[in-house]
């Protein structure tokens, strides 16, 4: 099933070959001093793809980023906080959801689908006695990039704790943990990573790695500070998804080796460009006024999002990412990650350029 | 790294060939009716091999089997309850963690590493008003298998909610679902199942269906009314570990081409017994009163447990299972689960005895 299609979703995404060939081997059994070193080489690398600063920590959580984004707030927040929330699109409102699960008191600040947030928009919640502040900083429902310094810098003037969920934006666009002053970020192995999903990574800066350490949190599975513990020797506490973690560590090196970070986001925003360029004289329009690399949302003027979807998937062989909820029918998105190049964009592009010979665009 | 390692590990185990491959296919993307499809397989063949009743439901978590062991505490006790847990190693034990972190009453029926749970001993909890029971019905920690039908028939009796954790278990020893009684039971993806870790796998009755999809639970993660609500479309409310699962479709379809559940059940006890033979002249003996037969516990008359584990990893190119704790020196386990037949048993015997020649047993 679905061995030739192409990819152009927010995740799963393709793989490289030699990520493919891990994912085919023998998963070996993981309690031993040789798996140990390959986590602990798999943490100092995203440590330094994320730029974090010195004494930051990384959790290897097996299962989905929403798993990671719940295990955060549960061990990073209390009924003491106030939190604010970027509420941009479905997965900002899941911070809110998650924020209302737990009585974590919260404002949301809203912001419409595709809306930049700006700094005076920002700057309304100055000095109202916030303590944390949650955002995805690639709102990934719309493609909307938030600006990961100027946040940083309303957390620093208002002392918040700086919770960045980079899941789609994580090597896509720039991020510096240490500048911007983040104290968590999550990813997850299906974005950039370009593995298959299973595992989802979460970084503490000292701040965070501190205060997951001196609370106690009401869970077992996502109790962080057992997970930076067992870290510490390269472990976790219960069986994770040891063949992506595997798949993660030949990703790494590969990233690293082909020039790191930098490269990687370089990569992704030419190919980002490339899309948008090609698709300019089609009929569509982009939703994000702060458009990510990572993805770029589309609104066909005249067709409808999902019947695109589905005429890509069943007639040329070629998957977007549709829309959920309200935007399924006028919105779809085409992903810029993982294993895809210039000449992919033109196959997908030559393919609505045939829909719309058909008339059906 | 690791790959001509012979494991006899409890998890991760060897794959087979097929499994192998699909693991080194690009993943699919998720959000379609092909891939509902599949879930909707997996979910009739586990049912089918589980003996499930009719009315019964699947929910296929991205997580450790202890992340799925917590998702069901949390989802069908509460503080209103009264838990009787069978704990008798460190499977055990965790459910007792689990209890103590979520304030729910319990008793821990308290047994010896290795000891049988007889129907005397089970008989002195009744009538004394506990509403559920929660069981490892293979201590993995020890190898000891706890009778399924019997506890079921207490169960029943006591008219408890039966929760019957079979992660080792399932498939490796005949359970029946149905006639047992067990409202709930748990398995992971790295067992019987032999495919790589990350998926767990929770199977519902009807009495359980109705009980979580009637109560609130403080997970968004571990919500299981709405993993089942999106599983009726075959889907998850979250990114699953999408190869695994295609995976554990293809070792599903692999087991019921070759007999079904009965006849895997018969494999597998065929190999633990030729197993436990071959060892028998060997300087060891067996700790468990009741071996389950997924794995046996192997306590080293003169040598150090742990030491034979690394120097069969190191020299001989094996793995075996090393336990924890305080048993960590005195006892290892051999799975027999798992892409392993007759001849492997000889292999890893002939590296026993060449280590015995050489004077280290």
């Amino acid at each position: 099933m679905d061995n030739n299609m192409l990819n152009f979703t927010v995740g799963p995404v393709m793989c490289s070959e030699e990520v493919r060939t891990v994912g085919g081997e023998q998963v070996p059994y993981f309690r031993t001093s040789e798996f140990s070193e390959l986590m602990l080489e798999n943490e100092r690398l995203m440590l330094k793809f994320a730029k974090a600063p010195q004494g930051s920590k990384v959790a290897f959580m097996t299962n989905s980023s929403t798993g990671s984004m719940e295990a955060v707030v549960m061990n990073c927040f209390t009924l003491e906080d106030k939190v604010l929330v970027i509420d941009g699109g479905s997965f900002g409102h899941r911070f809110v959801e998650l924020c209302e699960l737990y009585d974590i008191p919260y404002t949301a600040l809203k912001l419409n689908h595709g809306q930049k947030l700006t700094e005076e928009r920002l700057r309304e919640y100055d000095g109202q006695g916030f303590t944390g502040l949650l955002v995805n900083i690639d709102e990934t429902s719309t493609g909307v990039l938030y600006d990961s310094e100027m946040i940083g810098e309303f957390c620093r003037n208002n002392c918040l704790f700086y919770i960045c969920d980079c899941v789609s934006s994580f090597l896509a666009d720039p991020f510096d943990m240490e500048h911007c002053g983040a104290d968590v970020m999550i990813t997850g192995s299906q974005k950039v990573l370009a593995c298959p999903p299973g595992i989802s990574i979460i970084i503490l800066a000292p701040r965070a790695v501190e205060r997951v350490t001196s609370r106690k949190v009401k869970s077992m599975y996502f109790n962080l500070a057992d997970v930076l513990k067992n870290m510490e020797r390269g472990q976790t506490p219960f069986t994770p998804a040891v063949g992506i973690l595997r798949q993660i560590n030949t990703r790494l090196k590969e990233i690293d080796a082909a020039g790191g970070a930098d490269a990687e986001i370089a990569r992704i925003a030419a190919q980002a460009e490339d899309f948008r360029e090609k698709i300019k004289d089609l009929p569509f329009s982009f939703i994000s006024e702060s458009p990510a690399n990572g993805v770029t949302s589309v609104h066909p003027i005249h067709a409808d999002a999902y019947e695109i979807f589905l005429k890509l998937k069943d007639e040329y062989g070629i998957w977007i990412c549709p829309n959920g909820g309200d935007m399924k029918n006028t919105v779809f998105r085409v992903g810029h990650i993982g294993y895809l190049n210039l000449e992919d964009n033109t196959t997908l592009i030559d393919a609505l350029k045939d829909m719309q010979k058909k008339g059906f665009l």
